[in-house]
């Protein structure tokens, strides 16, 4: 039977599910979810490749796989809503659908991700969006943050941030952007958005930077410290892992 | 014994509510609710007083209301920090406490209210802000809108966007701000943000408005069809009720 390859960028609520990996044990994964709509759809079971996979409770906003369906005669448009179809309401969403190439691969093609870790700074627990970010109650210097997340930029090897569990062959990666963004929402409290950009990262690198950067923000160390912590190569001189209800895949870029 | 009037600020996810105002038939509201933690913190029964009731699914960013209390020796933060004590995890959360005199009513001393109503509009149904947002499927245009809009700015008589159980006095309002902010979201995909400010408004007229305004970004009306519609002053003559989970009581102003 042919075959036609499809790219898929799909948006989560991470906090039901086990994360995005299939298991044998657990239930509901967004993969699983995922792969039961497509069953729906076209009555096979198929396995989907996805460009990065998430942990339990974190969300994306611009999640891609790729997936070689059975050649039917459909749109993009039609393919993306017949799945969702199947989704709803299961709080998976198919954005968009676009034909390509055999020789694209959601994880290896990918050239650049981003991800954004959301903080909730304030006394009053979130009534809005809770499972949506990270509710830290003490006071943070965006300042003193913004000056240690510089150490972090460029190529390193980043076994300080890396999760004991990682099964990356090498700890080396490239930090092309890490930024701290604050929103003023009014009664003192502020919304803090860290962006981070690589073409890939390790297991938990980025909840580990941001962890490590509240130590920085709430003036248990100081901002060069974060440069003693990443020379050291050693997990047990970062900081704390930041929960991950506040960890966003935003964006995957390809060529 | 002696009171202190106080001045809270609060947010509060409406969705698992029957709306502000506590019922005999019908719980869990949210004044109820409120005032179920104001008894679990001080053992007494205390009506609270609110800016403005909101409806079922309605949401708040920035409600207001006032209470006297019996005098205790607590700053703002800590008597903030003990209600909250009692409400979690409700979905409502106090954001500020503020001591205010006798003469300050939450109602009657507003100068201006701020409401958005938050427009999802793409095909894909939203994963992470169900309920959050009103999903709206087919396209608006955003200009056609902001030319409609224009007809309702300033002093009028607002009954085609008047709910028929509304209990104000006048359907004159001044309708300082009707302004439509369109976020990019990718993927085809755009969320409307519908800004509208007054010092008071009528039942259910944002909601109102904001559906009869989708009529005009829809096609189906011209933007002038406002203008005919508000001098009709007849209910029957207007769009539909927007649904209330995409409105949020953003801000309460004060002299």
């Amino acid at each position: 039977m042919n075959t036609q390859r499809w790219k898929f960028t799909v948006e989560y609520d991470g906090s039901p599910f086990y994360g995005w990996q299939r298991q044998d044990d657990v239930s509901p994964t967004i993969q699983g979810t995922i792969e039961d709509a497509i069953f729906g759809f076209c009555q096979q079971r198929i396995t989907i490749h996805v460009a990065g996979r998430t942990d339990a409770g974190v969300h994306a906003r611009g999640q891609v796989f790729h997936v070689d369906l059975p050649e039917r005669d459909m749109t993009p448009f039609e393919l993306h809503k017949a799945i969702n179809a199947h989704l709803y309401p299961k709080r998976v969403s198919i954005l968009s659908a676009e034909k390509v190439g055999d020789d694209f691969h959601a994880r290896f093609s990918a050239t650049n991700k981003l991800y954004t870790y959301r903080i909730l700074r304030r006394s009053a627990p979130p009534a809005l969006e809770s499972k949506r970010l990270w509710h830290f109650r003490r006071d943070l210097d965006a300042d003193a943050m913004r000056e240690g997340a510089k150490y972090l930029l460029g190529t390193h090897d980043f076994t300080t941030f890396r999760d004991s569990e990682c099964q990356a062959k090498s700890p080396v990666k490239t930090l092309d952007r890490l930024e701290i963004e604050t929103i003023d929402l009014g009664h003192g409290a502020t919304e803090f958005r860290i962006h981070a950009e690589a073409k890939s990262f390790l297991h938990h690198q980025v909840r580990n930077m941001v962890g490590t950067l509240t130590l920085v923000g709430d003036g248990k160390w100081k901002p060069d410290d974060m440069k003693t912590a990443l020379e050291a190569k050693d997990r047990t001189k970062g900081g704390p892992t930041a929960p991950p209800e506040g960890l966003y895949l935003v964006r995957v870029d390809y060529p």
